[in-house]
């Protein structure tokens, strides 16, 4: 099938042309290999050398398609390898391949199926830019949230025991998502449960430090090869024995190093929790990882675990050498690296990482919490200006909210910072230790309303659902990026439970307050007065619904706009008392209709017996929303002004 | 102040009179002590045999009065003597208790100024069963559900620390606890902080097996002691150059136990996480727990875990010997240990557990899931019959879903039941997990509803709101027990995302079903017809509405009663139907108001064009529910009869 005419071997001596061609073998090739390539049975016969090709071409495309569609490109150029190893000794689909998040998934889409349609990652109507189980067998469970993977693995190999099947079940876990409790949970009861059952540990940190990496290189290669049970069972005999051996442990156990990942490398953990553990692998070695894969596949029983080390962004020198900004990235240009600029205006996230700032300099009380999204959540100019009251606590949205509660409970005013669809993991948290004791916590969340291209495990179009019902907290959505700054400063100000709601992306570009305003509680505002009907948008829909109100006086429809600014408490007086007068209501807001923002204002009509002639709530339907463009998503999903123009008529006419 | 004539100290030799009297010391004292304690620093000037004869008045009164209120009785006794060496050591409330879960902190209770009213535990209006800030200074941290502690002391520490004070933050957490993901992340975190900070490992299970045991035993008497330092640095200097000790340790890490928790019990994994481990300590032994708490408070740095072995209902040999039965018990005789019978009705728990044999009987993909709750969800005899088809996770709410949604991603057909409170801890995972890939999972969500006595933190209030957004999940809860029957069955037949919420207490004394039906999806029944009202009660509220109805008709109103069974998807059609019929609707729920099933029927009826002349919504107001009888608090929050009968009647006038 494929002619290798010369293939050089001597990977230092490979010219680098440009950026892309990085590691790239640079020997003669009749034709590609990847074009052949339509299931991972394709390339089950294919030599190292010509899988190392393989590896250089899967790579390429990632690089040009990403830099044409934006998307994760630093997770994905990691674990090209590692990909082309798992499919070459498992026998994919039936064996289970479960990716933790999901954005390292682009060399499995491009080997399972989808190489044509890749050029549509992350595109409207595209392939996903994670796992999902309607586009190919291949994607054996969806993922998109961290952490997910071991559970969701334990099931599968449970639910083939109980079936008396026989295939494998096989997690890929990066080491920033095994500090999720979700895991932690995972692997105490895969140990318990003693199953066959495969974690790949994704380590890309590279930081191992000297005495656990003595250990770890020790126990290491030697036990990856066939030999491995073997040479296993022979030092497991000797350790006793020798004393060195035993210090060594010693060292480990009392040397203890910095962080929990530099225990857990070794594997002790693991060991302990009764898995296997093999490693660390070098994830860019293909026949280390194939030979390694081979043993656990023909020899191992029960849980194990194997650490593979791996190198963020490899084989795209940008990348390489700066893994956070090509983590997720959008369009950008391949010889200089260089992202296409954006349109410069400023975001919501910006405000809120510079509001932060301005509040933290005049009141000591403020603190700021992320939960592994520093950059993501514009804390990182707070984090180097206040490290004494910045706390990052990795992927641990659960601690991050209830240690919020405790350095509140002393006194401080701390605000968490997270996005819409990961507070999700922290709803008790809110609840219980937070909203019950009514303790002074902010929780700013980012990513609220859709996010575009990340798609439904991303979008953030519940969070108005899940806390509009908590009693005690106090939930504001700021129409622009001043309002913003004026609620997170009424929030920590507040005394008790407050959350303020944002959006992904850029601003209203209106001009920032210099001073911090407190809001009255519980007060929104009349921008536009109007006898004809009354458009009550939230957030981010008051902009367009002021655009509509535009729209519609011209074609001689008066319609007031109230911004309410909070969903909670609803300002009862304004609002009951625009609907009576105008009889018609439309709501508008960048979250699910069921249990939101417009629901909240029908259960006060109701309460106060109030009952327009019409009323409408536009928001998303009863459905997880599709990934995409913002503007089209809320054009497709009718929240945009056009949309709203077109309600306010549909209205009007009825009551004719 | 307080005169021992005689103590008897061999404890081997004390006569014991009734259960109560259990390790009481029985000399001669001329008054008793606790009468005189009105705070902790009243005991610190105490004796070590007057402090033992405090633990054995604390015992009687604590037994005394859960035989009458009933409570959480085993915990409780279990850590007398822990809680007062920890109030004797410590300078509470300066220095700040965390009680996790906070069902043991009777003893807390009665020493912290709460002995006089501690006779009104658990009683409406009376005092909490678990910490409450309003009620003490010294509850430092509002507790109920589990895992909480070391995240909120994390907090209370890095507050000090940045408000350059001195106190000392202290959890005391137990070792079920400890299997969550959030007490992981907090450990974590906390190892990575390395601030001064205080965990007790409050070990009630005792099954510490004997290798781990062996090093245990080695490593903590001797230095719990005042020589800690000093013999510890000297052990460790040691350590190195003796083989056997190598040994020990090596046969701990290759002969790991059963679980997380033996591994655990030495320490290793706290010393990893660069907390210092001290014990086992013997925690009914109040010299040693004084002893080794003031070497803590007077010498440790950064964090330390100190490792407490209690035995639950320690001094009340009923307690002591089934401690699960004792852990939460209502009102029981003294004497016999029995408990007061009880009404005799079956339960929504029983006949949810029954239903499942039924169904997993002839269906082999029926599997279940509990997170430490076996017995309270009704899964005893589940598990006992289908030990392979049955999964106990522990305190791993999210893991259990996610695990869940595995299992059913093979074919299988899980239900994972867990209460409605401690669900909330699921919802990202029912979210991401289940309902975007369609995952034919069945939550079975038990405590739906006010649960009583445990109050607010386990008030089942919310799930309506919670669950009711999630795109693709089939929401329904049932009038009786029969109809929970069916709905069992037409969830796990349904082949996609299903939850089932059901209260705590007895049904309604209707027959089971022998045969299961499976319910057309998104059906309700008119059980009434009526052309005045329209009466919309869900779930255990139907009967209610009924008796309501009746009622209501003796009085010339005609209600139509209408019993929704989904929540989701609602019969728009009979709704509609009836509200456009009646022109009057009053729904009517055991969850709160915001987001709830009104609000959804309030959506529906917009979403239709339809105004009715009046909508009310029956739900409990924004505000967190206080603990009391279930009869009392939908009494008081105008969920029964009379107050359906009241809300119509109101409704009819306001119209005429």
């Amino acid at each position: 099938m494929i002619i290798l005419a010369e293939y050089q071997e001597n990977s230092a001596s490979r010219s680098i042309t440009t950026p892309t061609m990085l590691n790239t073998p640079t020997g003669f090739r009749l034709k590609p290999l990847l074009t052949d390539i339509d299931s991972p049975a394709d390339i089950r016969g294919l030599t190292i050398p010509e899988l190392d090709a393989l590896a250089a071409e899967i790579r390429d495309l990632i690089i040009r398609t990403v830099s044409q569609t934006g998307g994760h490109l630093a997770p994905s150029l990691g674990v090209v390898e590692l990909t082309i190893a798992l499919h070459y000794v498992f026998n994919t689909p039936e064996d289970k391949l479960i990716w933790d998040v999901g954005h390292q998934s682009y060399a499995h889409k491009i080997l399972t199926g989808r190489r044509e349609s890749f050029a549509t990652l992350r595109q409207h109507k595209g392939i996903s830019g994670f796992p999902k189980c309607r586009e190919s067998e291949f994607d054996a469970f969806e993922t998109g949230h961290s952490s997910t993977s071991i559970s969701a693995a334990l099931g599968m190999a449970l639910a083939r025991d109980i079936k008396k099947e026989a295939h494998r079940a096989i997690a890929v876990i990066g080491d920033g998502s095994m500090t999720a409790g979700l895991a932690f949970e995972a692997l105490n009861h895969a140990g318990h449960l003693d199953r066959n059952l495969i974690v790949i540990l994704n380590d890309n940190e590279m930081s191992i430090s000297p005495n656990v990496g003595a250990l770890s290189s020790f126990l290491s290669r030697k036990l990856s090869g066939k030999t491995m049970r073997r040479v296993k069972a022979h030092i497991e005999e000797r350790l006793g024995q020798l004393s060195n051996v035993g210090e060594n442990i010693l060292n480990v156990l009392r040397k203890s190093e910095e962080s929990f990942k530099s225990f857990f490398t070794p594997g002790m953990l693991f060991e302990a929790l009764k898995f296997d553990y093999i490693g660390p692998i070098q994830g860019h070695e293909l026949e280390d990882l194939i030979e390694t894969f081979e043993t656990v596949r023909d020899t191992s029983h029960g849980p194990v675990l194997i650490h593979v080390l791996t190198k963020k962004g490899k084989g795209y020198l940008p990348a390489e050498t700066n893994p956070g900004l090509y983590h997720g990235v959008g369009p950008f240009d391949i010889a200089s690296g260089k992202p296409h600029s954006s349109n410069g205006s400023i975001s919501y996230t910006e405000v809120f990482g510079s509001t932060m700032i301005q509040m933290a300099m005049s009141d000591r009380r403020i603190a700021a919490i992320s939960a592994a999204m520093v950059t993501g959540t514009g804390l990182s100019n707070f984090a180097q200006q206040f490290p004494e009251r910045f706390f990052d606590v990795g992927i641990a949205e659960q601690h991050a909210v209830t240690f919020a509660a405790g350095l509140a409970s002393q006194g401080l005013r701390p605000v968490v910072a997270i996005y819409s669809s990961f507070f999700q993991r922290a709803l008790d948290q809110i609840i219980h230790d937070v909203c019950i004791p009514k303790l002074p916590v902010t929780l700013a969340i980012d990513r609220a309303g859709v996010v575009g291209d990340d798609g439904p495990t991303h979008h953030g179009v519940f969070d108005l659902s899940f806390l509009r019902f908590i009693p005690n907290l106090v939930l504001m959505a700021p129409k622009d990026e001043e309002e913003l700054q004026h609620m997170l400063y009424t929030a920590v100000t507040l005394g008790g439970p407050a959350a303020v709601r944002y959006p992904r992306g850029p601003g209203e570009k209106v001009e920032l307050a210099a001073t911090l305003v407190k809001l009255p509680i519980g007060r929104g505002e009349l921008l536009q007065e109007g006898d004809d009907i009354l458009l009550l948008p939230v957030g981010n829909r008051v902009h367009p619904a002021l655009r509509a109100a535009d729209g519609l006086r011209k074609l001689g429809i008066n319609a007031a706009v109230i911004n309410p600014r909070f969903i909670k408490p609803l300002d009862a007086e304004l609002i009951c008392t625009w609907a009576k007068r105008t009889g018609r209501v439309i709501t508008v807001e960048d979250n699910v209709r069921q249990g939101g923002f417009g629901s909240a204002v029908l259960e006060l009509l109701s309460q106060h017996n109030i009952t327009p002639l019409a009323t409408c709530c536009l928001a998303y339907p009863d459905t997880f929303i599709e990934h995409g463009p913002q503007a089209v998503l809320w054009k497709n999903h009718h929240l945009d002004s056009p949309a709203i123009i077109g309600a306010a008529i549909k209205m009007m006419h009825r009551e004719d």
